[in-house]
């Protein structure tokens, strides 16, 4: 099966553009290759892309710096891949509301749970198709990403025993987050902007308390989760996991 | 003036004691000294003292890892130091009202503030007098310390501008902490224990959002202040700060 549609080393990491099905994906990690290192499952929040500049500040970090190996793919909608009709009237009706100041929740909720829905077990047979390749192999896998991000990976985390770790946040306790939240144990952090417009203390605080896991940190900052100060929440949670 | 009362060596750790007028204190350092490195002022919580095993263990770290000295000091009526008959009976107070299951709150927050008044310029004088030894001299100075160390230190560090970053936490708004916590504008994280029995998430949240600082992170973590998870919430604050 051909995977990669292109191959290019740039500052000193290696990437790999992929395409499964209709899903097109970035894969970066060391040069040399690395089979058995840790893999980072990369999601981007709502509106975003699989190569916006934060993901990619990050992937190169994980490379660089811990020898990582990082995969992010674009979500349904998202990116180079068409909007069907329905999301885009989510869309319409999400910007609409933000417009008009009011709330967003009950639009998100419904959208993201579609996205979730179509998303794990795109990111699931990604996981496949990385894991078969020689360079990158199946060494412990993790998962990082706030909003649409955790959305998608907290439903992700509770289907595939695979991933062993997991940064999240920026999230309210929509009904389908909690219930997968009930059934994540493993160790994760959940950024939690103190001051964000659109999600509350209480309803991230509530989506917090509802995973299973037994190490679980909470990040707390000022502001919005527009501007995370990515650097000072670093508690090194997937090298302390994965020793 | 003869500051220091005994001299030893302890698993690579250099430990002095040393009395100043009549607050008992131990300074830790790298043997071979490190002039101008960063010192980090240790406080201890409510009923321990200046060589609890968790402060030990901290100042150990922060020697043999990163180079700094650490000194801590009896709080008073702690440790080594005679408790007041005042203080006494605030303890029984507190002491009765837990096992009553009644609100410490009201004594806590009477008794931390007479003892805050008292162990500031305690820990004022101990400063001047260690940035007086040659080996240790007038680097950089931080704070860390939950609980009591914090109604302590949130005071310290809105008095003594030689403190530039400190790690607080496990305290709730008392009106002395929040009127001290609106002059701290250094970079500070806050531990936030979210099932305490006797401190409310509310309480330590009014308290966290009261410091000025640009730059403050909120590290919650599941079960009390009895329990912290302090290695899975390193942030390196102090040397991100301290450079």
């Amino acid at each position: 099966m051909r995977l990669f549609t292109d191959d290019s080393t740039v500052d000193g990491v290696r990437r790999r553009g992929f395409l499964l099905e209709d899903v097109p994906g970035i894969l970066w990690s060391a040069p040399g290759g690395a089979p058995g290192a840790p893999l980072i499952l990369s999601g981007h929040g709502g509106g975003l892309h699989k190569e916006a500049p934060g993901l990619v500040a990050r992937a190169h970090r994980l490379v660089l710096d811990l020898g990582y190996s990082v995969a992010a793919i674009d979500a349904p909608g998202h990116g180079d891949r068409p909007r069907p009709a329905r999301d885009q009237r989510w869309v319409d009706d999400m910007l609409g509301a933000r417009e008009r100041g009011e709330p967003l929740d009950p639009v998100i909720a419904e959208y993201n749970a579609s996205l979730a829905e179509r998303a794990v077990p795109e990111w699931r047979a990604t996981l496949d198709a990385l894991q078969e390749i020689d360079d990158i192999g199946a060494g412990p896998v993790g998962y990082t990403g706030m909003t649409l991000a955790s959305a998608i990976g907290i439903p992700l985390a509770a289907a595939d025993p695979r991933i062993r770790a997991a940064s999240f946040g920026g999230i309210g306790a929509h009904r389908f987050v909690l219930d997968a939240a009930r059934e994540v144990t493993i160790p994760l952090e959940f950024l939690f902007p103190l001051d964000d417009p659109e999600i509350t203390r209480a309803a991230q605080l509530e989506l917090f308390d509802a995973f299973a896991s037994a190490e679980k940190t909470l990040l707390g900052f000022p502001g919005s989760h527009f501007r995370v100060p990515a650097e000072r929440l670093d508690t090194r949670l997937f090298p302390r996991t994965f020793g």
